[in-house]
């Protein structure tokens, strides 16, 4: 059983996850893929994968056969456990509970090779609407208390296959750097009554130079502060504290600007392996004036960045305002057919 | 001039260092060095860095001619600059400041193949002093309030030069992650009256299963909440706030133990790429109950931590029990020449 772990000083929670199990030998960097390799996510092999718990298929369509446009399962090596109590101890000083959650991958599309830069805008939609149905399914269990979303896009940013997928990580506790988020949101509406959220996006259509593109709805921006080159975040317009309760039809214009924003990153830096995660609010404080839902996009171009892991300092070479005028100048993609 | 910027939302600072220069056609790969590119961090190369201002040498030895066995220079390229005011000031509802600091390069030994596992422990005692008498050189500077000392090793960790070397960056801010710590910290000795991480060596002493190794003076041990595996603290034993003020004769025994471990991970997991850092109180608060200053290393081992950057979310294949056995019964290598 996975165990959840405090740190004593700063409280952040960690997962120790050793049924993925990694001795020192297995640690030497894997063999490069190749297209040729099986590929456990293309059509016809959904017997390679635990029985999909969703999907979008036509109408007539078996689950777990060919024929689904979008599918998904449970993480065949998952980080957390969906079986068992948390139980919650001790260990001397130390805090800890069992790794009890859900981990599941969302198969974006059966064309191995595409990418979310190069799905359509119509399709990229399909893709939020799972995040926010497997988010309200997962929230019927009670004991989980925030959804982890996130991307991993090539080997770099640490894709483990190549098949185009995202995934949900159903936690039992909030993670540190959500936390973080929302005590300093909190403080700052306390102080000011407004968003702040809110108000970096009323100064950064003001003054433009970060801002990447945007539509009625939402809006991307090179945040003020950085820590990456080309870090990207895309946020609703007006106030909204959780990505899964926003009206339906946002969902289309939101991918609508997430498809133009990853077009220009991948063709203005030759499709970079990068990261995304949703942060929202946690399920216990889903609606609130302080808190604003966004994606954060990190390409992972610099090696330099690599001590920055860790140790939560960052030096930057790249200027948000220089990134953002390279993504507004770079000419939109046409659009997929 | 570089910038440092501070996130209005969780108000961690970041350097803008825009003349360390990256357009996007920057971001490829760097080619792979080998030892017959030109190193000018080598003996005879001296002009090839900025004057020396700290140099063990013998004596009549010449400053920035060969014969030295340590060297302390200027980064050539640094992220902050050493003159100007901070000027403190907004942008709107931003706050910066200058760049104002230092940065400078601790050239470990003149032989360029070295690592800081292959010197004696007598050497390893000189980069200790090294780093101690910069801190307290460079606080002389008013305008500093923290030393950011830390190393990377291997390319895969960031180093951007193959000749051993350290880094130290004096800083205008606090880190944030040092904040984070030095509050947790505080909050448990205002519960307890008693140092959280003195609470940790009894804890960890008494168990043993997570203690690496040990002298009179030192410890290392893998933490309960790794983020990372094989992730190592080296602590002092007895309550120590700061680094740059412990008796004389415990960097020798310090670098012993910091030896002897890195020589462990060397063995153990063949030469891994890792980052070290130093963790030390701020100088505004250099003696103090609370905090206890310690080393933390980081094995760079898996792309799977990937996603952890930046999202402070992290998954650890390995239990740092686990990896304080293999440590532990990783025979120690034969004493250096």
């Amino acid at each position: 059983m996975p165990e959840l772990r405090k740190d004593p000083i700063i409280s952040r929670w960690v997962i120790i996850s050793t049924e993925r199990g990694k001795r020192p030998s297995s640690f030497s960097p894997p063999a490069r893929k190749t297209h040729d390799d099986f590929c456990p996510l293309c059509p016809g092999n959904e017997d390679k994968t635990p029985p999909e718990v969703f999907a979008h298929r036509p109408s007539g369509s078996l689950p777990n056969t060919p024929g689904w446009n979008l599918r998904v399962v449970p993480n065949k090596f998952p980080a957390l456990r969906i079986e068992g109590e948390l139980d919650r101890r001790g260990e001397g000083i130390y805090d800890k509970m069992n790794g009890v959650g859900a981990h599941e991958v969302i198969i974006e599309c059966p064309d191995h090779d595409a990418t979310l830069a190069s799905v359509s805008a119509e399709h990229f939609e399909k893709v939020l609407l799972s995040y926010r149905d497997r988010m309200n399914e997962l929230y019927r269990d009670r004991r989980f208390k925030y959804m982890a979303i996130f991307r991993n896009q090539g080997e770099v940013a640490g894709a483990s296959l190549a098949h185009p997928h995202s995934q949900i990580i159903a936690l039992p506790i909030v993670p540190r750097r959500v936390m973080e988020e929302l005590e300093g949101s909190r403080a700052y509406f306390n102080y000011k009554e407004r968003c702040v959220f809110c108000d970096i996006i009323r100064q950064e259509k003001e003054h433009g130079m970060r801002v990447v593109n945007e539509n009625r709805e939402f809006i991307a921006l090179t945040p003020f502060a950085s820590r990456f080159p080309f870090e990207i975040w895309i946020l609703p317009k007006h106030h909204s504290s959780s990505f899964e309760d926003i009206p339906h039809f946002h969902y289309a214009s939101l991918a609508e600007l997430f498809s133009d924003t990853l077009k220009r990153l991948s063709l203005c830096l030759n499709d970079p392996p990068y990261n995304f995660m949703l942060h929202t609010s946690p399920v216990s404080e889903k609606l609130n004036d302080y808190y604003h839902w966004h994606f954060e996009i990190i390409p992972r171009l610099t090696r330099v960045a690599g001590f920055e892991w860790g140790s939560g300092f960052y030096i930057n070479p790249t200027a948000p305002e220089d990134a953002a005028q390279i993504l507004r100048e770079t000419p939109p993609a046409p659009a997929a057919p």
